[in-house]
This record gives structure tokens, sequence and C-alpha cells, in this order.
């Protein structure tokens, strides 16, 4: 352990999540970066993650394998389900492109991992504005997520110490660019598109 | 969907877990059996879960993969750091043999199943008692993690459906086992020991 606050950033390699980071920094904190390949279809995504992460020279960058498309059932992973042009603009309902607890999920191992680094703190770049109809992005789930980290890890037991900072949730997508743009995020290494690998990153969605 | 009630049982292949398994299914439940394959040494668990899971009819097995081996620092996990043959009766401290968030991470892979199968009930066979040591074998735990993943996922946005059910976890070792026999649970096919590999079925721990 050094003397600097340290952290795990979630980082998918989208525009959310490359603001998260440089939030994370911006707070003084040395960063780990943890993305996943689960079985998505928008490999860009890695790419872009790995591009973002070494620009921002993160302690280290974790591609963690785990194969989520073994369970069908979402757009973002089963490829017998087509993704909706529309879907950034779906407001009602659960979106189709829900993929099952996924930030359960992610979370979990970023949990794991902050305990075997002694880290207390973890971000992620969910956002309840934008993407209203994902039950895992609202701000009631990161508190009760924090309260079940708690009781999970040693670090918990040693008196509430883990905390999960979700630093966009509760702003508007034109916020989050300007936050990112005042803490010199260069979104051009962004992939924020679901179709990315389709359309290429100027799909204009 | 068919009408019977339907749970996923977390199996790993173990006394507690094959007793679980018998619960849910005495209490009418058809049961998706999850193990995990993340890096273990003890690879004879997957074994005995297999044939505990065919031997019990479950509708499907499935055997997870999940790499925590690459996050270092457990023996379970960690080739680099001795198992002790005393972990049992450990009951001071955390005990080695902890392997970070596992519970949590292996939950939020239930949990994506069962709402990929649209599941309500998941069973998983933790036990404060004997493992007093690790803070995800709580009862406090356990609770935290249902209002979690009720605020996680579709189930729970239509009114706090999930349920995880940990029928051991106040029971003592004895009394699993006495419920077991009355479910008719062979104990000849669970592995309930970590150094099995090394040393057998009969390790004589």
């Amino acid at each position: 352990m050094t003397n600097h606050k340290q952290a795990i950033v979630l980082l998918s390699g989208g525009l959310d999540s490359a603001t998260t980071l440089a939030i994370a920094q911006s707070k003084d904190f040395e960063c780990y970066a943890l993305s996943f390949s689960y079985g998505q279809r928008h490999r860009a995504e890695l790419v872009a993650a790995t591009k973002i992460a070494k620009l921002a020279k993160v302690v280290e960058h974790k591609i963690f394998e785990i194969d989520l498309a073994t369970f069908k059932g979402s757009a973002l992973t089963d490829h017998n389900i087509g993704v909706p042009q529309d879907y950034m603009v779906s407001t009602t309902g659960i979106p189709v492109t829900y993929v099952p607890a996924r930030n359960t999920v992610f979370l979990s191992i970023a949990l794991a991992w902050a305990e075997v680094l002694q880290i207390e703190d973890i971000f992620i770049g969910v956002n309840a504005v934008d993407y209203s109809g994902y039950p895992d992005c609202r701000p009631e789930f990161i508190q009760a997520y924090e309260c079940m980290a708690n009781l999970a890890t040693k670090a918990g037991i040693e008196g509430n110490k883990l905390k999960i900072h979700a630093p966009l949730i509760l702003l508007s997508k034109a916020d989050i660019i300007k936050l990112g743009n005042q803490l010199d995020v260069d979104y051009s290494n962004t992939v924020s598109c679901y179709l990315a690998d389709e359309l290429g990153k100027a799909c204009g969605l």
C-alpha cells in the first residue's frame, strides 16, 4: 500500500466511463482500470478502453473475461435479438439492450479486485438520466450495493469503509461532456455506440 | 415459464450445497444448478457437483467459468499460499482460505441467470456457524444482498420478488447432516475438503 488514495474505475471505453476515470484522477486517486470482455458485440469498446487507460496512465488496466453471453436474453450479447436503432431514446419500460444484472456482476468483480488490492473506493460511470430503463443505473441501486459490499468484505467489517462512487449518476449527457471537457477528456478515443463495430465510431446516433 | 416454482441453486459439490439442493427440491422447486470453475485448486468439487446434479435430476446444470485466480491473494486460488490444515477450526479473524468477494460474485452471476430464466428464487448453502470468519456467510450479508438484488433487477422493480434463500445459515454441521439424511442426500458423492485433490475424498479432516 502506498500513501496515495487508490481506486478501481470500471472502464467500458465509452464516454461516461472515460469521464468517470478523469473525475477519480482529479480527486487524487491513483486508479486501477477494470474492463470486461463479456461476450458483447461491440469489441471496439475494449480497444477504446485500452487506449483511454494508457493515456490516463492508470496503475494497471485489467480486462476481465466473463461470458455473460452464456445466459441468453439480451440484444447486447444474444445475436438472435436485433439492436433497435432508437434504444437511446427509449424512456418506457426496460430496454431490450439490458444485460441481466450487468452492473451487479461488474461491481462484484471490482469488489473482489478491491479486496485483494486493499482498495476501498470503486468508481462506476452509471447515469440514471439517459438510461432510465435500466434498474441497475439508479441511485438507490448504488446505495444498496454499497451497503451490501460493506457486509461482504473485510473492509466493511472494519467499519463501512467501502465506497461506491457514481459521480455521473444524476448528470445529463450535456453536463457530463461539459465536465469532461473541463478535465481535458479526449472523447475522440471513446466509443459510445452499441453498434460501433458495424457502423464505425461516427455512427451518428 | 411452467407452472412449477423454479429456483437456481448454487452447487459447489460440497456437503452444504448438496443439502441445500435437496431442501429446495423438498419445497417443490424445479431446480437449475450453478457451479463455478473459478481457478480453484479442488477441481474434484466440479466432478462431485456434476454427479450430484445428475442424481438430483435438475433441469440444467451449468458450470460457469470465471477466473478469480487472476486476482491474487487467497490460498484457494493462489498456489503460492499454503492451505493451513486447521482452517476448519479457525474462529478468529478471516481465514486465509477466504476468496475475495466470492459469494458476492457467485450470487451476482446466479442473479444474471435468474433474470434470463425469469426465476425469482436463488438458494445458497452458506453457513454462519462453521465459517464464522467469512464475512459473506452471515445472515446480514444475505439480507443486504437480497435488498440490493431487488433494486438491480426487473423482478425487483415489479415488487421485491427476488428471494435469496440460505436455509443452512444458522445450522450446525451436525444439524445439516441430520437434515440431509432425512432428505436422502447421498453424501458419498460430495467433496467437502479443500485439499480433496491432493488427499482424496477420505482426507479425514
